[in-house]
C-alpha cells in the first residue's frame, strides 16, 4: 500500500506530519508526501500523487480562511478533487479545516489535528472496507460525533 | 442484476440497511454495500460500485447537515454523482436527506426512511422501464406527493 | 430523425406528452421517451437515449420546484445536461418551468403546455437549420417574446 | 482561416450581424454561423462548429435577462464554454452582454454592438499573436477601458 | 524547463512582465509568453502552452474586477484552471488579484506585483520539489504570513 499527503503552505498547522504520524499507529504503508501553495493546488497534485507515484489513495489536506474569497476558493479544490477521484478511480480524502470554524489559534490546532488523526483511521478503514459498522451513526471528523436517529 | 448502495457514516441513520430491505420486497437482486465517510465520498464509489463490481445502478444515500459549508458540501457531491453517471451511462439514483427538513430526530429517521423506501421503488421501476405511467404526477419523496396541474 | 424525450416523474404536468404533440405537428420523426424520478436524472437519461437509443437530440423536460434546494437542483441538472451535451456533440433541448414562474396552477400547467411547444418548434427548426432568421430577435419560450432593441 | 459565430434567438440584438461585419473590417476569413435558441445551447454549437464545420475559433454571442434565473444560465453556459474549449483546445470567444448592464434599449443595443466588435477584433489578434502589446492595459470591451496602475 | 506565462488585456498591471523577471532571478527557464483578453480565456490558453507549446508549468495571471459579475468570471475561470490541470497533469499557478483587495490605484499595483513574485518564488520550488520546508507555515502571497497555530 502506498499512500499519498498532499497539502499546502497556505495551511496553518502541519498537518501532513499529523496525518503521517496517525496512519503509521495502525499500517505499514509508504507514505509520499507532496507540498504545492495552496488549497487550489491540490486536485492536480493528488491526481500526480495518484497516477505518477502509484499512490492507491491520498489525503488532500488544507485550511481555508475565513473570507467570501476563501470558502469559493474551498469550493473550487473540493470541486476538483472530486473530479480527480472520478479520472482515477481512487479515493482522495478531503481535510479541510475552515479557519472560522474555530474560536481561537489554540483551537484551530487542536481542530486540525483531531480531524486530520480521524481521517488518516477513515483512509485505514476505508482500505481494509471496514467503515460499514459505524455506517449511518453519525461521525463527525474532529468535532463529537452526532447521535444516530431512529423512530 | 446487481445493485450498489454507497453510503457514508456521517449519516445519522441507517439508510442503506432501509434500502437493501425495500429492494428485496421487490426483486432478488444481488446488493453490494459500500460505506465512505462523508457524501462528497460517493461520488467515487458509486463509480467504483459501476466499474470495479459490476453493478448496473447505484444509491447513493446521505444527510447532509444543516451548516451552510454541508449544503455547499452536498452540491458538490451532487455534481460530482451526475458527472459520474455520465462517465458509465448508468444512473445513481441520489437520496439525500437534509437535517433541516425535519423538525425533530424522530421524524428525521423517518423522512430518512420513507425517501429511501420510495427511491428504491423507483430504482426497480426505472430498472423495468415502469416510471412514465407515473410522469408529470407530482411524484414527491418522503414526502407527500403534490397535486398535478391542468388548464 | 429520431428524437427523445426525458421526463421526471417530479413534475406536475405531463409536459412529455405535449411534446411529442407538438412534434408531430411539424415532422415525422420516431419518438423515445424515457422517464426518470427528478431533473438530477435527466442528464444520463438523455445521454442514453443518444447514445444507446440513437436519437439525434433530446428534449429534456423538467418542473423544478420553489425552494432554495430545488433551484440548486435545477443548477446541477443544467450543468449535467450541458456536459452530456458536450461528451456527445448533440443538442439536448432543455425545458424547465419552475414552479414559481406560475402564480396559479392553471397558469403552471398553461406555462408549461406553450414553453414545451415552443421548444418542440425549437427543436424541428433546429435540427433544419431554420433559428437563424429570427437570431436576435428576444424570442421567449412560454412568455410573450421581448422587442429587439437598436440604435 | 475559419470563424464560427454561434447567437441565439433569445438575444435581443443580432450580434452575429455586427460580429461578422467587424471580422470583414480586419481579414477575409470565412464565417459559419449557427443559431440556437439561448445561451445555454451556445456550448454545444461552438463545440460542434469546431470539430464538425472546422472552424480555428468561435465566437459565443449571448444576451442574458436580468433575473436571478438568467444569471445563473449565463453561469451554466460560460462553464460549459470554457469546458468546450478545454476538450478542442480553441478559443471560444464568450461575448455576453446582460441586459442590466443598461439603462436603456437604445444603449443595450449600442453596447451590444460594441462589445461585439471589440471581441471580433480580440479574434482577430488573438489568432495573428497580436495581443501582448496590449497586456495589462485595462482594457474592457464596450465600456471604457480602465487606467492602467502602476507604483 | 519550459514556463508558459497567460496573461491578459483586461488586467491593469503587467504581472506577466513581473513574473518573467522574478522567475529569472531564480532559474535560466525558457519562458513562453500568451496573452488573452480576460481571465476566462486563460484555461485554454494556459492547456495549449503546455500542450502546443511543452511548457512544464504555467503561471495564469490575472485581474478580476470588482463587481459581482467579476466574481463570477474569476470563478468559472479557476474552475477552468483546476480542469485544465486535470487533463495534463501539469500544475498551473493561478494569480489572481481581484481589483477590491486594494484600496488604491498604487496599492493594486504593489500587490499585484509582490503576489506575482511571491508565487513566481513558488513555481521555481514546487518544480524543484521544495515547498515542503513551508508546508503549514501560513504562507500568504501579497500580504504579510499568517502565524502557525499549535497547541
Amino acid at each position: 500500500m502506498k499512500i499519498g499527503i498532499a497539502d499546502t503552505t497556505f495551511a496553518r498547522y502541519d498537518m501532513a506530519k499529523t496525518a503521517a504520524d496517525e496512519l503509521r499507529r495502525w499500517m505499514s504503508a509508504s507514505i509520499q508526501r507532496y507540498t504545492v501553495p495552496g488549497i487550489k493546488d491540490l486536485p492536480v497534485a493528488s491526481k500526480k500523487l495518484i497516477e505518477e507515484s502509484g499512490c492507491d489513495i491520498v489525503m488532500a489536506l488544507g485550511m481555508p480562511g475565513s473570507k467570501p474569497i476563501d470558502k469559493q476558493c474551498a469550493h473550487e479544490a473540493s470541486t476538483g478533487l472530486i473530479r480527480a477521484q472520478l479520472m482515477t478511480n481512487r479515493h482522495i480524502i478531503e481535510v479541510f479545516v475552515y479557519e472560522d470554524e474555530a474560536s481561537s489559534d489554540k483551537e484551530l490546532a487542536r481542530l486540525a489535528d483531531a480531524r486530520t488523526r480521524e481521517h488518516a483511521q477513515n483512509v485505514y478503514r476505508l482500505l481494509n472496507n471496514r467503515l460499514t459498522p459505524d455506517a449511518g451513526k453519525g461521525k463527525r471528523e474532529g468535532f463529537a460525533d452526532e447521535e444516530p436517529v431512529d423512530f
